[in-house]
């Protein structure tokens, strides 16, 4: 429900009066929207023992419910006939849309056809929910569309890759890409509940899964340093088996993970802030993210826009040279890159030049301040931008002679 | 500023924990979004002695502010002189897009065509606004390219029209048709403000006038027994200039129909509640208002609706007889029409399904509970919407054999 906090000049309607003069006369409407959503962690999310993803859309296994179940195509043709399993077990009535999930098909077209098949089924406005399996791409067109569909109809979350379930499916954040700008277009939307089960991670291949991690590590950079020590601890027994595992570490480093996220979140969750230390490597990422070719996964992009925003921090003295080695390191040990041939001084530039539009006319660029804290500066050089890439080439080129071994 | 309400679990994460099982571990995310605007009823908006335009995009007609104005073709003819001028005399650096405003255009290109232009004049994210100047398709289509870009920028509106400054200006929601289907797609965005100039009146034709009068008679009919006895009595004086001289009655018919919209919408700006009184004459319409040919206005379509909702009631002995012609008698006499060749009890019925699924799976049907009042059902009989077309039919050819003095 809505709260009113509002008076407004309503008495003096109940008589004629006067035309109305400047400053004339003036109505003011305030209310809250009040915004509520889950994320919970859970085994076996596809075992029919396990009644979470059936709740979420309001199934009980009697009376028959309907929903869109919207999957990415490639978890469609390893989860499908899981899904399908649970859902008939639970007397699931399901509409089934398989789309691809790429950054390619990042865009308004794809959230239009959603909200085509949400017609198609004569979807209920409240009460129908749409389930959306897949990566952080599908996440964000789904939510989009559901967002837009009669002007927002409920939906529910279920990421299957490592940076879906500590990123892009924890947040409120939908969107697509435009024109050449990433997210350009979108809308803060919450699911009623995200269902991360890490079990779909062992079909997610070690590339993307690296991808995943650079989310972690960033969080661990800006406000978990005890995260970040449990990282360079297990940075080689990171797989896509040990996190579908869930072992006492990995379960630990996904939680951590997660539950940093929302806590950076919940209280900005419309960015009414714009000092987010969650746009952490996100700062030149998107500009990197644009032009590589072939295409950077985007935790690629972050890790080497964390990267050279580790050398700007040793830069102003943030941080100390080596932390920012350890942190190089941790990066790399992902196997996630530093640097980039295109991530040039004049790319940064023009990447700086759009957060600051995105920002508001400030950087508000997020440092580390020390590992695991964060401060934001607004006067980074075009100079200080060209010193910490060289240093980066430095560290990596190091590295490099040192051998794989390092 | 956003509001924590919740407790997370956080503190078990500071040191390792087990794997998480079902129930699992569940982080609950609450906050409400606080949303504010103003509507300003004003006269001489762009008469630069009028500070309120320049204020709402920021200038003091010092430093320069920039802004983008959206502007309705036909309304840039008449009054892009005199917008321009203003905007110059308070050092605003506008940038015009002149677009179209009719229904036919109300869909995702124009919506895409205002971000791009918003991209184009790398407008910042939160400190420049978004002005648009038109008709209720104006307010709808800038409304939702300015909460999809970055997710949300700032606009004000200044809608031109009758049905713009009662209704659509009004409230928070934006929109545009998709397939054969009104308003599919859209958001809930408020503007920063409002601001009403009846002035602008003057330049509307009659048709657009009784347009904006259907609006005006819903409010009175659900809720405002004085607004319709003040119709009545000034039924034949209402005319574009005695709106934009904006005398006393005419004042009070604005301001109630604004103050009672604005009544009804605060305490369920997001809809949580779907009885809306609002929703008056809005169940029928859309599905007359795609099926009709010649188009009719929508406000044409509402009257038609409105109409059959009076003889509903007095089916339902919700209303007397004779109060249902005084209320037909002002919508004939507002030069709105009552009846309408597609409108058939089959299209009714179409009408009233897709008005359940947008209602979540109950008819709720406002209708009148005496003139000025509210009553909302949910089992109207194809049977009764039959008698009532014919109820309706059978004023109209008796108020046509009255003749037009009637």
């Amino acid at each position: 429900m809505t709260e009113i906090t509002t008076a407004r000049p309503g008495s003096s309607l109940t008589s004629a009066f006067d035309i109305p003069r400047p400053p004339g006369l003036t109505w003011y409407v305030q209310s809250r929207m009040p915004v509520g959503y889950e994320v919970s962690l859970t085994r076996g999310l596809l075992n029919p023992a396990n009644p979470v993803l059936a709740r979420s859309v309001g199934a009980d296994g009697r009376g028959t419910v309907r929903t869109l179940v919207v999957v990415d195509r490639a978890v469609d043709e390893l989860y499908g006939p899981g899904l399908r399993g649970y859902f008939d077990a639970w007397r699931v009535d399901a509409v089934w849309k398989v789309m691809p999930g790429d950054e390619e098909t990042k865009n308004l077209d794809q959230v239009v056809e959603v909200t085509r098949a949400m017609t198609d089924m004569g979807i209920l406005r409240r009460t129908e929910r749409v389930v959306v399996v897949g990566g952080g791409v599908l996440m964000d067109v789904v939510g989009m569309a559901a967002s837009l569909y009669r002007r927002g109809a409920p939906y529910v979350r279920v990421p299957t890759t490592l940076v879906g379930q500590v990123d892009a499916g924890v947040g409120v954040k939908t969107g697509v890409n435009h024109g050449t700008h990433k997210n350009r277009l979108g809308t803060y939307f919450a699911p009623e509940v995200t269902l991360i089960d890490p079990e779909f991670l062992r079909t997610v291949e070690p590339r993307h899964i690296a991808n995943g991690l650079a989310e972690i590590i960033k969080m661990a950079l800006i406000k978990d340093g005890a995260l970040f020590e449990l990282l360079e601890e297990n940075v080689t027994r990171i797989t896509n088996h040990a996190l579908a595992d869930c072992g006492a570490a990995m379960s630990e480093v996904v939680s951590r993970a997660i539950a940093g996220m929302l806590d950076e979140l919940e209280p900005n969750l419309w960015e009414s802030v714009l000092e987010r230390s969650v746009d952490y490597g996100h700062t030149f990422s998107p500009s990197l993210e644009l032009r590589a070719d072939p295409p950077l996964l985007h935790g690629e992009a972050v890790a080497v826009d964390m990267a050279v925003c580790l050398a700007l921090a040793v830069g102003r003295r943030y941080l100390s040279e080596g932390d920012a080695h350890r942190a190089l390191a941790l990066i790399a040990g992902c196997g996630l890159p530093l640097t980039h041939p295109v991530f040039t001084p004049e790319l940064l530039e023009v990447g700086l030049a759009d957060a600051v539009k995105h920002r508001d006319g400030l950087q508000r660029l997020p440092l580390t301040d020390g590992i695991g804290s964060c401060v934001f500066v607004n006067d980074i050089t075009a100079d200080e931008l060209a010193r910490a890439l060289e240093f980066v080439r430095a560290y990596a080129d190091g590295a490099r002679a040192d051998g794989p071994g390092r």
